[in-house]
């Protein structure tokens, strides 16, 4: 199998300082903020109730072991805590039903930290945390502290809705990170027996079923890739193979409900379920739909599977999925799922900047699934929007400073109708605390943590470097240690070399070509060849050799294809990997009044700036500002507007929203007008 | 007082070729085929259950006065039949809560062309409502089938949202326009003996109370008006007064409800009823806020009670609510209300027009509420708004056959995405049959058939012209008869001609200057005077003299004020009192795809042609489509679009979707590229 291996995350050192600053701020704010969040000691912010779940469950789990009776607590409803003015109970489930996931992501994503790190603070707590979960595992090796605690012989009857799969999914990807870091094989030990408990149910001649969200399916890959053991991946197989197929299994589930509360079955036709995306065989999916981050683990999930089984028709539906994903549905900022309406994707070409969804989570899911694309085929059009997404919505999601995060990332915002309009509830126009549904902030932490496996992977004698991302790199060509530096900073420009530090060995360097660069100037002695977007450097490479390429990097101004209908007269502006936008802050509000020149072009500036104490490169460039006359109606005969030159100043879409509130806007009018008074 | 008269609708025969056939069209199509919804008689429609619950009521009625016990049927939700399979019960209550309102609107139409027209079969089905109507009233005068049926103990417990009073309103303008078309006092008496009823119950000394959905008010200032009984004058008032005052009458009520569920108490202040208009005291509204309808026949009553009581302070607050509706809030259609949540009007300027909700019935309420300050004050732009409501948003809600409804009446609409998308659920591409909440049909037919009312009115020895709607008027001037015939027909030219049929008398004619005409060209022997936008002629007149005007009607191109952010780089067309709209069945899909060149004034070529039989003005204009080329990325750098000159058609808005389904787009973007390839 043609394969390509990212590199361990030991092997790659980043020391590029704009990436470096966001893995800091990772590991010294965001997880141990996430911690106290996890623990319920972030003061007004809605409560995890994480630990105070494991805690409740390995008491319950303890009780029934030494054959006490330890009641089901009352089932309270998917997100409540306990009564308004009462304590909680110590015995209640409380939260989400699929709370338990997020501690296995703060897991995750701190085991990845210690990979790279030595921080004996952040260890003592993943060791409480990792045992915390290890002490709710019940005895046949069940591990969902809902059921445990509200009735464990409903376990398994809902896959549609109770997520316990996905935290399955979670608890098994946390665990494999965590042998990873650690060698330890406590939370890998617990995986496997919860997977055991699991195949006992599920599989071949036993109980058809599959998850109602999505994560299990790449969770076993990678648990079977971890231990070798072929049952996690023909437990994922079978997932996969059963989702969308007749009689739908949501349907069966949903027709059991029924039937305990005397209503009519329903058909158990498999169609209906497009938010699950289990309405077709996987095989026979065609497009993007329904809940955006469900659909982009799927597509990992099947991703995988096309990897490590070869299945041809599995990696035709996977490119025919990122066709409708990213070529058809995906916001310039690499965002993806543009309606609230099922956290879902809309139809293609529909993609609204201020009802946007573009959950951060989704963003996160389309870097995934694009890593897991390019190990399928080493195509730069697959780290094209790998880059977008992470250096876009991805790090949007989380506030300079690592204390608040978006769940929603719009494209345009207007403080004052979000917080009036009930059209707009699911925007915020700043950063919250933490949530409720508390899904985005770890799954980010998670995957800025493991950043060094995004940057560079192997395909046998070649070593790919799919971001540029400055680091230190350990690989091995032909057998031979390479040791390597890249130098790179597409937050500042586009100059990236790469220099042999140390060994020697023959094999190929290839280097991806971003889709924003130009043509790039590249010295070096050895001859290349361009093979899918990347240029393939073939020598033997000894210490003191150096490729050294200039990505030209100039402000581009970008326009959407005329399908997307909310962006017909609007530009966007973009510089390497970094897609900008105009605040309030820097340009006054009613920023739909502001006008591009069809002119410009050559005319904006790169300025640097301190944003919040972070320097970042802004765009500022002559343009214009329609003028409103007091007393204008509200219709009048159409007249060239009236407009005064400004100097527009553009901040990177990223760093949104940390000066305080205020309107927002990616895209901007193009100006037929401009050039006025 | 200062005040005006409508004409009665027996001095104006409508002879406009336009009106006439939509009043022929109501009274031929619309009435018939409402009495069959309202019987449940419409095959594949939601039933009414309007005949039923009047039946039902009218049971209950009877077994009570013989003393025998007819149980309270369960309260069974708001718009609930019977349970799927099984047939209605003769005695229970179906439907929504005002379920009653929409028969009385259907007398109230019925009672208005009975007025103009003799129509026996009409006469009988009329007879057979109202006789259904005072069948169903209790003993002590109460009559709403809901509480009849479902339990009277708890009648006018929930007037925030039960509607009790919604349905006497529309019970007692039923009554009076019966009343006034037939001589007959059944119905009258049945609204006064209600009205006995509820003032039994609610008045100053009594208990506090306002109608949770407005309309009671405008119906008492009516019936007092009809009956000079100054007890409805001062129930209207006493309404009006509480609305909005501490404490909250409606949170009282909610409290009496949250106790009997042993929930605590809300605060008793007002301001969280916004929806309701409920939120400060009714003089000191300052904006048009909440649902549209309800904010609209708020209006109305404030505008009644300043002109009857030459209350100073509410004339000033509905000069405000005006301008803040009209100037700040209302479509180019005439349309208000712009958000779907909540039925209710948004923040200034949020005119979306793909979500828009432009309810008809707020439409028809705009006009009632121009009606009145028209009343209040003769000034043109009342008459402008009312004339803007009638020939776009009020005139679209129907189909060109009479027999399809638009409840919502967006200015964009894209067919697939209203099937599709989930946040445009409200929005339908193509009128509907019927609606379970059947509010918007009936209110339409009611104002077509009133037409008379709003054309022309008297103040003193004025006769004002508002609208030029070509009929025969009979007029009195200083106790003087004067038949006057009024030439007119906007809906092909500005043209309008004014000529003495027989009688004589002195007095001044005052000839409305609509704001969509230039100079008009004035030829007439009188002198004349411009009043608040009349053309005021004063002289003494005699069988055949004439005025004549001629108002310039070329075609306008017309942009939104900046301050509307949906409608930035786009503009729309309109010619006389007609908004227009291009169709995909005419300029093919994609409409965002069309540009107007700013080059284009003069241009524009008015054509007429069918559509579905009727012949309306259409415009034609050299236009440009941007190109979409095959293969094109979803985002690339912004070069001039390509794109080719097509001949744009556009039709009258009000005609819209009466050739099938297709996209449809009221503005159209201004090309900075038109003029490529």
């Amino acid at each position: 199998m043609h394969d390509e291996y990212p590199l361990s995350l030991r092997d790659i050192c980043i020391t590029d300082p704009f990436w470096k600053r966001e893995m800091d701020l990772v590991r010294g704010q965001v997880i141990p903020y996430q911690w106290k969040a996890l623990n319920d000691r972030v003061p007004d912010a809605a409560p995890s109730w994480w630990m105070h779940n494991m805690r409740a469950a390995a008491r319950a789990v303890r009780a029934r072991k030494a054959g006490s009776y330890f009641p089901p607590q009352a089932q309270i409803g998917f997100r409540n805590g306990p009564p308004e003015g009462s304590a909680p109970s110590p015995d209640a489930f409380y939260g989400f039903v699929f709370q338990d996931s997020d501690g296995y992501k703060w897991i995750e994503a701190a085991a990845y930290q210690l990979m790279t790190c030595h921080d004996e603070e952040l260890m003592r707590r993943a060791r409480e945390a990792v045992d915390a979960v290890c002490a709710a595992q019940e005895e046949d090796g069940y591990l969902d502290t809902y059921y445990t605690l509200t009735g464990r012989e409903k376990a398994f009857s809902n896959l549609k809705d109770h997520h316990e799969l996905y935290c399955f999914g979670h608890l098994t990807e946390a665990a494999v990170a965590w042998h990873q870091a650690t060698g330890r094989t406590d939370l890998l030990d617990a995986a496997r027996r919860f997977g055991d408990c699991i195949a006992r149910r599920f599989g071949p001649g036993k109980q058809r079923g599959c998850p109602g969200h999505e994560l299990a399916e790449m969770a076993l890959f990678r648990l079977y890739e971890e231990t070798g053991e072929k049952c996690w991946l023909d437990l994922a197989c079978f997932f996969l193979d059963v989702r969308g197929t007749e009689p739908s299994t949501f349907a069966l589930e949903e027709n059991a409900h029924r039937r305990e509360q005397n209503l009519p079955e329903l058909p158990v036709s498999a169609e209906r379920y497009v938010y699950h995306q289990a309405h077709m065989p996987v095989r026979d999916l065609t497009e993007a739909a329904g809940h955006a981050v469900r659909q982009m683990y799927l597509c990992c999930g099947m991703a995988d599977a096309a990897r490590l089984t070869g299945d041809k028709a599995m990696e035709e539906a996977c490119r025919r999925l990122w066709r409708s994903a990213v070529g058809e549905k995906m916001y310039v900022t690499g965002g993806v799922g543009a309606t609230h309406e099922g956290e879902a994707f809309s139809r293609p070409y529909d993609l609204p900047s201020d009802t946007a969804y573009s959950e951060t989570c989704a963003a996160v899911g389309l870097a995934f699934f694009a890593r897991r694309m390019l190990r399928l085929e080493r195509d730069s059009r697959y780290a094209d929007a790998m880059e977008r997404a992470l250096y876009n919505t991805v790090l949007a999601g989380m506030a300079l400073d690592g204390k608040s995060f978006f769940y929603v990332n719009p494209l345009q915002v207007d403080p004052e109708a979000c917080r009036s309009d009930a059209r707009l509830r699911h925007v915020k126009e700043q950063r919250q605390k933490w949530f409720g549904c508390a899904c985005c902030p770890p799954n980010l932490a998670r995957l800025v943590s493991s950043l060094p496996a995004y940057i560079a992977g192997q395909d046998g004698n070649t070593l790919y470097i799919h971001l540029y991302v400055g680091s230190l790199i350990s690989a091995e060509l032909n057998g031979s240690p390479l040791r390597l530096r890249l130098d790179a900073d597409l937050a500042r420009d586009g100059n990236v070399m790469l220099t042999v530090e140390s060994g020697s060995a023959g094999g190929r360097l290839a280097f991806r070509v971003p889709e924003w660069a130009g043509e790039p100037a590249v010295l070096s002695p050895f001859p290349f060849t361009m093979e899918k977007g990347y240029l393939v450097f073939d020598g033997i490479w000894h210490a003191g050799d150096t490729v050294r390429i200039d990505f030209p990097m100039p402000v581009r101004i970008i326009s959407a294809s005329p399908r997307v209908r909310e962006t017909a007269g609007q530009v966007c502006f973009a510089r390497g990997p970094l897609v900008y936008c105009a605040e309030e802050r820097d340009n006054g509000g009613d920023l739909h009044l502001l006008r591009v020149d069809p002119g410009l072009s050559g005319k904006a500036e790169v300025l640097y700036r301190s944003v919040n104490g972070l320097e970042v490169p802004c765009i500022q460039f002559p343009g214009s500002r329609i003028t409103q006359r007091p007393g204008m109606p509200l219709y009048a005969p159409w007249k060239p507007a009236v407009s005064t030159r400004v100097s527009v100043v553009l901040v990177p879409y990223f760093v949104w929203g940390n000066r305080g509130q205020g309107e927002m806007r990616v895209w901007l009018y193009a100006a037929p007008e401009a050039g006025g008074v």
